[in-house]
């Protein structure tokens, strides 16, 4: 079981790539702050200071400007394609595997998971095409 | 079983609730076009020109500034609720009510549900707190 969110930015993929990577930008429209720059086989802090919550991810693999794969929570395993298009358009699709069929409260953490993806590459999107700041808006 | 989702807004309630209502605004946010001023009792035609798709929806009660209810889709009740915070913000929730338990896609039905409800708020906010649009950009 696991959840896909796709979509399409006008910004090219190496761009997009470094929005996630670099600490000096993913507190643009995603968590506040990372501990340092993503690379394979680090273990990175995210810290969401709105929401006053942190995590570790363990960044597994890194291909440069096309794909990003870490697990986090409870071992969850997180894929993030950026994938080029002819028109200078980029698609960033996030996959993340790893839910309990058999949790009876799967369906809400499919529903929050779903949100938080959406909602985040909404805001990559608007920081990416516009310079935007729309974190830290959802009411949970 | 339904689907809430909640987002916050850094403008009025009533400037909001006018992106709703007034069909010159909504194409800034979310559906391409609206056949008329949302009102209660109408029915309204919504398009979506960059999916091929259209569909009506029947305007079941409108509260002045603060709630929108109408249904569509199959009789699914959806519920816009506009809250006036003190310090100028908004809250906006969006609660979606008529989803079959027992369909066997309905974890799916869910999942485009909440997709689609938090890719228009986050579009919203956009819209209302900076004027730029995110429309027509997420990938199936």
């Amino acid at each position: 079981m696991n959840n896909l969110s796709q979509m399409r930015i006008q910004k090219p993929a190496h761009e997009i790539f470094e929005a996630f990577v670099d600490p000096e930008k993913i507190g643009k429209f995603w968590f506040s702050s990372s501990s340092e720059r993503w690379e394979a086989g680090k273990t990175v802090t995210l810290k969401y200071e709105e929401y006053d919550a942190q995590g570790e991810i363990r960044i597994l693999e890194i291909q440069e400007h096309q794909k990003i794969i870490f697990l986090w929570a409870g071992n969850h395993k997180v894929t993030i394609t950026i994938v080029q298009e002819e028109k200078g358009s980029t698609v960033v699709k996030v996959k993340e595997e790893g839910f309990d069929e058999t949790n009876e409260n799967v369906i809400s953490q499919l529903l929050d998971n779903k949100e938080g993806w959406v909602y985040m590459l909404t805001c990559l999107k608007g920081y990416m095409e516009y310079g935007v700041d729309l974190r830290a808006a959802l009411v949970k």
